[in-house]
């Protein structure tokens, strides 16, 4: 199956050749992204799409001056939505009624559900660990999906949220930096692991079939 | 591209008909989670496989007696290591060496930084955050996969950690849940959400293109 084969193919390149992505490829990734599930169909989170070099050489100061933040294409920031209320789940319904060509009316019982899940999430901590987890769904299939557009995409965690947030006043916009995603192409001369075998836990530690009580 | 209309095809179907997922076809699905990255490449979490119809029967009643979690073929459960320490590093230098064809003592230094990341997630509550969030990129992918398979997904964070938990004693094993994946079929004649259009933010809400300073 294709899709195994770009598994296997995928790694997260650590040097990257500055080429750039084509836009409709782009595209495709960032489509995988929003297609993603979320918990309540709410996707609490923002894709922010940096390609301008000289932002992310500052951007690259935030993250542990990782070369591949400066040599991808464009840089991924997923940002978690830092308030998530009653008005989203009142948009959600608009759109959900237009899409589904249904009279918001009929979709009273849904709004009341939603609105109580939200309230459930109103407590800021628990909120952000809710909303980020949804990031990384959508990080888990725009990889796989760069993947089998064989374009190499490095998951990077190592980069100070704080800083990043303050360096693009993302709290303004009402933004939390998550996990941040490099798109472009691995540098096969300079990356010392461009090559070398995948390491994972095999099947019989990471799989545990469970039998009947 | 025959990827993105598999992630039109797929949603989190609510009613599942009981038909059996292929055993290949779980192996494939299972193995693109297995070969998802994770931070520092420790994927610090297991995938729990319950095909038993009782035990899906009780863990039912801890998930909101969701009818998909009798009605699906397979039951997936993610769950994040409770642990992870000097032991998870060095059982991953082994591996490394052992994949990469190199003698453990070229991989010191790495070991070495390995042991300082994972002390960085000494605190319980952090290291949970942190494992969860790589088995959210699992999940991702996995649900990715199953798209690409025609298999349905339906991810879960409707139940109750603490009772599924006790339920299947996974404190004993190092283990906590943090999210489920039901495989199966669809229900289209009890599904009322089956053949709905899928309802996501625009791109122009979800996507934010990040312009120079």
């Amino acid at each position: 199956m294709p899709l195994m084969e770009a598994l296997h193919w995928r790694y997260a390149a650590k040097r990257m050749n500055g080429s750039k992505v084509p836009q409709g490829t782009l595209d495709t990734i960032l489509e995988a992204a929003r297609l993603a599930p979320s918990s309540y169909g709410l996707q609490p989170y923002s894709v922010l799409v940096v390609e301008d070099a000289a932002l992310r050489e500052r951007i690259r100061q935030t993250a542990c001056d990782q070369p591949q933040v400066s040599e991808c294409s464009h840089l991924l920031i997923f940002a978690a939505w830092t308030e998530v209320d009653g008005r989203h789940v009142d948009e959600l319904i608009s759109l959900t009624a237009e899409a589904r060509g249904l009279d918001p009316g009929e979709l009273e019982g849904y709004r009341q559900s939603l609105r109580s899940a939200v309230a459930g999430f109103a407590e800021p901590v628990l909120r952000h660990q809710w909303a980020a987890r949804q990031a990384y769904i959508a990080l888990g299939t725009a990889l796989t999906a760069a993947a089998a557009e064989r374009i190499d995409a490095s998951p990077m965690e190592g980069f100070d949220p704080a800083a990043l947030d303050d360096l693009l006043g993302l709290e303004q916009q009402g933004l939390r930096s998550v996990v941040l995603l490099a798109l472009g192409y691995r540098d096969t001369t300079h990356d010392r692991l461009a090559g070398m075998a995948k390491v994972r836990w095999p099947r019989e530690r990471f799989v545990v079939e469970w039998g009947g009580a």
